[in-house]
């Protein structure tokens, strides 16, 4: 078995993700193909960079994760193929495997040149087609990194989105992202949550976000009232703001990049 | 072989689904997972339920049918294996089964309980990836429903929409869902169809609906003539109201929940 | 292995591409199926036989690419099975096809008839479940094509878009689609510009758009400036109109159909 994961900003509309998984089959016939997904918002690295976080430890040991949002393609941008003690990552060298890398940690980084394992002719414009994919095939069968090209040092690294301490007790977050259900995720992590909440005599909190106030965590999505502003912490360990089968999104007019106050009393 | 397909509310714009196959290929790397849809309006039981029943019975014996449309994830709400003759299904017991399996018949139905079987930590408000993904995998290589939990005595169920009788040849029906081409798919099935066809000496209906008279039923949506409404048997044994290559559903202003009145002369 | 592609107008948001697949492996278990989109614009036949010409390729000999954009369902239309010298195509007789096996070449040719392949009973309506999906299953255990009906002659072919020549020097183009990334993919080819590039001494060429004018030819989207409106030739060897991570259509208001002059000075 070999699993190669794709995350792309191709969108489903056309022949992009289809193309590449005609190239994978044709160098692995027995690579398996998952989707993460193809609807990143175009050139988004950090929203790719968030989704390969909160996905790619669920996948089994060996799988190859790539990743194709890259708007420098064609330019002196490097492509990588990083291994980790589980994984493989490739990808542009933008950022946008730099969260997953860090919490995976590096074996090898090597620069993609060598030619042989490339797509010809290898256009300039669509590298998931004619690097990436060709790549990630040639490594489900066997191929070692160091193959592909010449080692790297370093990878380069996005700033995470972190919250801003004003007080011990209050920080200024920020929405990374809405989910399907307009569920706003931000930058506060259980661990932040657990830090702030041991220096509140009361282990409540309060919210302030546009000109609304919410004071209520639920441990569900359920538990909130109609029409109610509640905060939770989601799946992927990090604050939520959510209203029970409602939009919050919608609701406050927030979006990725938001800002909100969030106190302990 | 073992197929296991998804229908959920997750949409294809983020993790979610992408993080349950990686679950399901860490337990079962032979699984193989087809997706029904994940574009199921959010939090919407009826239209997963019917999705489902739509679907279920073209895959082989065998296949485990999941659905995850949960909108009490983490509540007091029960979380269900059924097995019936053919198929598996797993999913909340809030309904979303419920067509498919009054279609196929109950041999067992267990409570899922047994944390042996999910991940850990379990979320409270990701259960398709850390309950219904795992329970779905282990499923397929061949754990016994029974020891997911202790037995359940029913399923809760849904009332399906039926036509309203007015009198002996005439009914109210109603729009069940839009599909992509803008068909209004009814509740009106082909069993009804030939009954009360079958009170009418002359086998003409008339339909009302909007301030719209439809008189003429086509077998195929391509004799309909150009801006003409026509009411036809589609491919789900259901009555649909359609536009040759034109969208009812925008003409008439119409969606899920519309009414309509049904003739037959 | 056997890999069935689909292309179709179904979209992802009902149970339509889910039972196509049901029906796909419930006659054959090993049959891989690989999406190219779903997202054909509906009874779009052009956009989806410019998709297959771009896509069919890059899959390993073999494969069968099934196409289902199908307006004339349950009409006299025909349904065929092509078979290439590489490849099997799939789907209504109505051009969708005739781009790809234009490349490929063809070798047989039947009419889709024997309903011993079909589901039963066949739906007027929706042939990608009842027909397409079965044949192409049916093909990938080695059916052979003249089983599933008798001889044709010839397919019905579309007229693909061509540019018009103005002078030696001057054409005017049109807009095929738009990707997503609001790039708009024309019917000028490689093989077209370097035509008109080789009758210029200084090899450089003007676009004429809406009232905008385009002069600068780049290898990468990157490559333009902030908001710069440039020329390139992309993957599928178009000539592009494109802003570097922008959106070329909509700051032109351009889409599928739209006109443009090219001149070479």
């Amino acid at each position: 078995m070999s699993i190669i994961t794709l995350t792309t900003d191709f969108g489903l509309d056309n022949w992009f993700v289809g193309t590449m998984k005609g190239v994978i089959k044709s160098i692995n016939p027995d690579a398996e193909v998952v989707d993460i997904t193809h609807a990143v918002p175009p050139h988004s690295i950090p929203e790719a960079a968030f989704i390969l976080q909160n996905s790619y430890s669920y996948f089994p040991p060996g799988t190859i994760h790539t990743v194709v949002v890259d708007p420098g393609v064609g330019s002196t941008r490097n492509a990588i193929v990083v291994k980790s003690p589980r994984y493989y990552f490739v990808g542009p060298d933008n950022g946008v495997l730099s969260y997953a890398i860090d919490s995976e940690g590096i074996e090898v980084i090597v620069k993609i040149e060598n030619e042989k394992y490339h797509l010809t002719p290898t256009s300039k414009t669509f590298h998931g087609r004619d690097v990436f994919a060709p790549v990630s095939a040639y490594l489900s069968v066997g191929v070692e990194p160091e193959e592909f090209g010449p080692p790297l040092k370093e990878i380069i690294r996005l700033t995470p989105s972190l919250p801003r301490k004003i007080s011990e007790r209050e920080i200024v977050g920020h929405i990374l992202c809405v989910d399907t259900f307009g569920n706003l995720i931000t930058d506060v992590t259980t661990a932040l949550m657990d830090e702030l909440l041991k220096r509140s005599k009361v282990r409540r909190l309060r919210i302030l976000i546009r000109d609304r106030e919410i004071v209520r965590m639920c441990p569900t999505y359920s538990q909130g009232n109609e029409n109610e502003l509640i905060a939770l912490i989601g799946s992927s360990g990090h604050l939520e703001i959510s209203i029970n089968q409602g939009r919050a999104a919608d609701v406050l007019g927030m979006s990725a990049g938001g800002k909100f106050i969030l106190k302990v009393l």
